[in-house]
Parts: C-alpha cells; sequence; structure tokens
C-alpha cells in the first residue's frame, strides 16, 4: 500500500515516467476526449472501447433474439451474484458477499436498516456533516422509521471518540472525502466503531478502482459503492453491496422484493429470505445497464490494485506539487489521499469553466471547491503536469472573470 | 373502451383482419423471432428496431463523447421527469404526476410507506393472496417497519368488502392479473376502497400498454408500472410511479435519496423534498437504461390506445375461442380482460417447453399455468389463429410427454 512515491520535477520527467509506466497500456482501453485532459473520472468515468459491442450484443443478441431464453442461456438470473463477485477482488471480499443491484442509496436504505435492527437497544446513526448527502439523506429517512431514531452529523470524523455514545448504532463514513479527496483509515475506525458496540458501513464510491481496499480484513460490516467513477460501468450504472458473511443469517432487509426471495419463481405468497448475500437483492438491475458493467470488469480483471495506487499517488502529488500557493484542502500524506485533488477558490465555478474551455475537464462542487479526478488508467503524468500549467495560468490570468464562464447551470 | 370486438372464425378471416388492422404498420418498427410467434411480451416486450441505435447514440455519443456534459446537453437531468410526461397520457395522467425511476418493488415501497404515514390510525395494508408476489412481498416489508403493522392477504379482490375495515390504510392490487389476466374496474374497487377511508395503489405493470389506465379519472391515489413488457423499454428497465397531485405536498416517502431533494446540487447536509411528483426521486436511474425507454416511447406517441385495446380484445377473444375445450381461466367478458389468455394444465411446463420448439412462445407460471399474452402493435391475427391451432395439436398429440420438455430450470 505504501511504496514509495516517485513525483516527477519537470514536463520530461513526467514523459519518462509516462514512458514505463505499467498502466499505460490500459489507456487504450478507454475513449477519451480528443483534445482534452480529463480530470473527472471521479465523477463520470469514461467509456472503455469494448463497451459498445458489449452493449449492442446484449440489445441486439440477448434482448432482441433470444428474448426470455436469455435468462439462462446468457445467465442473466446470476448476473448480480457472478458481477457481485467479480467486484469483490476490488474491495478485498470474497465469493459471495458482493452483490451488484440498484443505488448506492437504495442499498445504504437496506443496510442500515438491518443495522438498526440488529442493535435494538441503540437508535442513533453517526454520519459526518460534510459527507457526500445522499448518505445522509438516507440516514435521516431510515432513522426516521425508528421509534426514537436519529440521524446524527458530527462535524468530521475526527470527532468520532466524542459522539461514539451507547446510542450508536451503526456509523456510516465515505472512505474518501467526495470533497476534500481525504482517505480514511478504515482498519483503525471500524475497529473504533465495534469497540463502542456499533456497526461500520463504509461508503467506497470514492475509492473503489482507485485505492486498494480491504473489506474482509478490516473486519467491515456492511459497504455500499458505485460502478460508475473509476470503475467506469457507465453514467448512474447499477451499485453494489457488501456484507460479511457472519451478518447473512440475520440481517432484515426491509426491501423484500422477490429477487431477494427464496425462490423467486415459486411465486409464494410469503416471504422468505434467500440464503446468503441473495437476500439483499430486491429486484433486477437493467440488464442494458448490467452490460457496460460486463463490459469494464473484463478490464478490471487485468489491472493490478497496487500499481493504480502507486501511480494514483504519484499523480495526485505531481498536481498538490504544481499547485503550490493555491489553497489545496487535499492531505498531503499519501496514506490519507485518495485519488483526486481539490482546490478551495471562492471562484471555483468560472475557475473551472476556463479550465474547460482549456481542455482540462474538471468539477466544481458548492460552495467553493475546485476537484480534479486522477484516475491512474487512463490519465498520464504529462497530462497532469499541462492541467496544473493550465490552472496556474488560468488564475494567474484572470482569465475566468469573462462574462461566459459564470453562467450557472451546470451539473458536473 | 367498449368498442363491439370481431371475433375472427376462420384463418382467412384471420389473414381478411390482418390486411385492414390500423395497427399493422407497427410490426415493422419491432424485431421479431425470424420463425415464430413471440406471444411473451407480457414477460418481456421485444425489441424496437429503433433501439440500438438510440443507445448506440447514448453510450458512444452522450456518455463517450460529452460525458459530463450531457447532463444539461442532453438533458439528462431532466429525464426522470421529461419519461414520466411522456409516459402519463398511457396511464391517463397529467404532467407532473409520473415520474420514472427505481423498479417497481421499490417505488411500491415508497408509496406504501407514504401511504401508512398518511393513515396514522391504520396499520394494515390489504393485497391479493394470488398477485405477483413481488407487491406483497414488499408489503410486508414496509409493514414490518410500523408498530402494528400487517399485510393481510385476501383470497380474491371479489373478498374485498370483508377485508376493507377501519384498519386498513392502503389496498395494493395488480390492474391484470400476471396469472389469470383478469382486469379489474379501477374507478369502481377505487372508489370502494376511498368509502372505507383507505388509499388505493394499483400495480398497472400487466395493463400499461395494453389496456387504457384512467388514474386521474378514477381517482386513483397512487400507482407503479414497469416498462420492460408491453412498453418494449428493455429488460428490467426503469420503472414509474404516479402519484396523485393532491397528496404531493404530504406524501412522506422514506428513500430520500439525493435525487428527491429541493435541490440536489446545492449539498445541504439536511434533507428537504422537492415539491411536485420530484420528491419520488431516490437516486437517478442509469442512462443506458434509460436509452432503451427514450426510444420506445417515440413509438408510442404514434399509437392510439383504443386501438390497442380493440385488437387485444379481438386476439385474445380468437385464441379463447380457439382454445374450447381447455381449462381456460381468463375470463371471458371482455371488459374483465386484460391482453393474456392463461389456460390451466396440470403438465403446463412441458406443454410450454413443446409450444417453443414448434416455434410459439408463451410462458409457464407455477403451479400450472400456461400463459400467452397478445401484444397489439406486433402480434397478427393469423398468427394467434396458427398459435392456438398449434396447441390443439401439442395436447392432442401428447408430444408434450417427449423427456426433453421435461428438464426444469427456465425462467420465463
Amino acid at each position: 500500500m505504501s511504496a514509495p512515491v516517485t513525483i516527477p520535477g519537470t514536463r520530461e520527467q513526467c514523459a519518462a515516467l509516462d514512458a514505463v509506466d505499467p498502466l499505460a497500456p490500459f489507456r487504450k482501453e478507454f475513449t477519451l476526449p480528443a483534445n482534452g485532459v480529463y480530470l473527472d473520472g471521479n465523477s463520470l468515468g469514461v467509456l472503455p472501447v469494448r463497451t459498445p459491442e458489449v452493449v449492442r450484443r446484449t440489445v441486439e443478441e440477448e434482448w432482441g433474439r433470444d428474448l426470455i431464453t436469455s435468462w439462462n442461456k446468457h445467465g442473466w438470473t446470476e448476473l448480480p451474484y457472478t458481477l457481485g463477485d467479480r467486484i469483490a477482488p476490488l474491495v478485498g471480499a470474497g465469493a459471495g458477499e458482493v452483490v451488484v443491484c440498484d443505488s448506492v442509496s437504495v442499498n445504504l436504505f437496506k443496510l442500515l436498516t438491518a443495522a438498526l435492527r440488529m442493535r435494538p437497544g441503540r437508535r442513533t446513526v453517526l454520519g459526518e456533516r460534510d459527507t457526500f448527502p445522499t448518505d445522509l439523506y438516507i440516514a435521516e429517512g431510515v432513522t426516521g422509521l425508528f421509534e426514537g431514531g436519529s440521524s446524527v452529523l458530527m462535524p468530521s470524523v475526527d470527532d468520532l471518540d466524542a459522539y461514539l455514545d451507547e446510542g450508536v448504532a451503526a456509523v456510516v463514513l465515505s472512505h474518501v472525502d467526495y470533497r476534500t479527496g481525504r482517505l480514511l483509515d478504515m482498519a483503525e475506525i471500524t475497529a473504533r466503531v465495534h469497540r463502542a458496540g456499533a456497526l461500520m458501513i463504509w461508503d467506497v464510491c470514492h475509492s473503489v478502482g482507485a485505492v486498494p481496499i480491504e473489506l474482509t480484513a478490516c473486519d467491515v460490516d456492511f459497504a455500499v459503492g458505485c460502478t460508475y467513477k473509476y470503475l467506469n460501468a457507465g453514467p448512474c450504472a447499477p451499485a453494489f453491496l457488501y456484507a460479511a458473511p457472519r451478518h447473512h443469517a440475520v440481517a432484515e432487509q426491509p426491501l423484500t422484493g422477490w429477487f431477494g426471495h427464496a425462490e423467486p419463481f415459486a411465486f409464494d405468497s410469503g416471504y422468505r429470505p434467500a440464503e446468503g448475500i441473495g437476500r439483499f437483492l430486491t429486484s433486477f438491475p437493467s440488464l442494458l445497464a448490467l452490460s457496460g458493467l460486463r463490459a469494464t470488469l473484463e478490464i478490471w480483471e487485468q489491472v493490478d490494485l497496487r500499481e493504480v495506487r502507486a501511480k494514483s499517488l504519484a499523480l495526485t502529488g505531481l498536481f498538490i506539487e504544481q499547485a503550490q500557493g493555491l489553497d489545496v484542502v487535499t492531505p498531503r500524506r499519501p496514506e490519507e489521499r485518495g485519488s483526486q485533488v481539490a482546490i478551495r477558490h471562492p471562484d471555483g465555478f468560472p475557475v473551472v469553466q476556463a479550465m474547460i474551455e482549456r481542455g482540462v475537464i474538471g468539477d466544481f462542487r458548492a460552495p467553493d471547491l475546485i476537484r480534479f479526478g486522477f484516475t491512474p488508467l487512463y490519465v498520464s503524468y504529462t497530462e497532469v503536469w499541462d492541467a496544473a500549467a493550465a490552472l496556474r495560468e488560468v488564475l494567474a490570468s484572470g482569465e475566468w472573470r469573462a462574462e461566459r464562464f459564470n453562467r450557472r447551470g451546470a451539473v458536473t
């Protein structure tokens, strides 16, 4: 995890690193903007070159030609499980511990409800105030269903001990903060939460595919993650859910749809949950949506996540060094950093627009954060060097003050 | 709605009806099995001819080329609403009353929870014992979250009055029974449920696109429906949800994800529901999944549902007449019939397999039902005539007794 990171100091050194980059061969697997640097893979991953053909086959051959026979002929019935098993190595989990279904929000709802039921004497869900809001909204939604339930927001995870009282049933944290890019210590925090008698649920949306994750080794109870950022499965592609095997027999999630039934095709009138991870299923994900995930996982099966992590740290380290003098809010210590860099700027919105005009695609998060995501499979050292130079030029020139950059409405 | 239905009595009459069928031009819009008759559109609708290109554009141009700019450039942010507005005419609803999101099960969970909260003195959800099971399982899941909540199953909707007591908060019924094809009187039942002080939630999965639906005129409170059967949006395509405008301000659904927030991109830490139908959103549907719906709705905008209904009744009536002597469980009265015909047979499974070998694709529902769905946009009178003949021959010959037809495992 903590291999020494080489930070290039010149554009030539960047080019030299690109020339020996073990991940460089993956770049050709992706469709990249013709004249630009895409530093927004932490929001929406790019299209893998192989995906259109996999989608086409799913549409024309599986749906169009084979119709209902595809449930067996093309393994549709098993996809939530088989795709989950293929994601498992990316999060340090075993077979039968990850399932692909629904969205991050819906899956978190299932897990939080199950967690509150597993801690009947405790009614609080604890989260960070500035984490990705949907997790907090869902915690509100779940605790609102329990007498005395409440969703409590810490100012920061650094206040965890002060908040971890005997009322806390579950803690929900984002492994990497969507704004700052701060990476949390999953093992240490999980252990601390467990010592306080609570369950630990990790949201790995901003780390999966960018940071090696060890759910089993960290003794995590539950996790949720998305597949449309670093995994490149397509816009709003289906999410995944992890549950530690020790909880499979006892967790009771309330979204008891027919695909979570022990025998979906028995058409019983009463619900009886499936054994194992299957009980967390509700309904079946869209096959078109799943086709994007099927395609990109073919790439991920060839990736060494240690190489991803090493390059990610080098790219983010490079950008931070080249952004000296700016208000970088991303931790400088490698072990506290995910794969993005955020810079605070009161006029972040027009600055991002001016960068996009220069071909460097980052994004803006209200109220004042400029974010750049670094996806090691398709971003080069040279590109990061050039992006940092562009940012310095945009800020020095004041070109972002042009009226055309100040029109709101962009969703990035 | 109740135009006189002409039932052809000979294959020649079928051909004559096909020749003047006002819906015949739609047949070329669909990819149909080369040598067969597809009578399973009530399970999975076929692929529209135009869909692969719409999907390709979504994948290659919107995702691949335009990336995050597609949120605005291609109207992604509005799709749950704009697609909902395009479905609205198919269910007799107005703009801003239907939203596309999640699955039928997840949407029913939202609506049932909201309904129980709207009737605080009542804790029962009432359903039919033999309705599509996921609705019952979700009712179990929801009522399990409420103190004293219970999901009560009537033997049949014919027993409704006996079960409609003061404890009933909501009644959930399928507009068309997935097994028998029985169509319920939406207006009359909704009124009866309202007189008892309960809310009425209709599942229109098996009627939308086959039967004209009048949610507004019938004073319905809530409805859920799928898009992958008669609407042909693709396997497990996103579902839709209807809520009567009178409930928008008061309904509180618990799956409070960020896309249901009044300002998703303000990234507030506290949840504040959107005005109107938007509060029923949780997260964003897969754009690949939505592309199938975008494509097929282009067809539906040209369809007159009265013509669909007239042909549907003629096709089902023809099949029932030609199936005389068999145990047809589908109502013979047109006003009680959806767009499928079910036949009870103790060896239904192998009979269906033998029919498939003859090129007639229907399906089997445990324990003993053979189902044939009739989709007026792409099934012809002649095909139905031939399918009925094939069924008579399969049963008369006993060919279904062959060992190869008795291997289980098919999911249809």
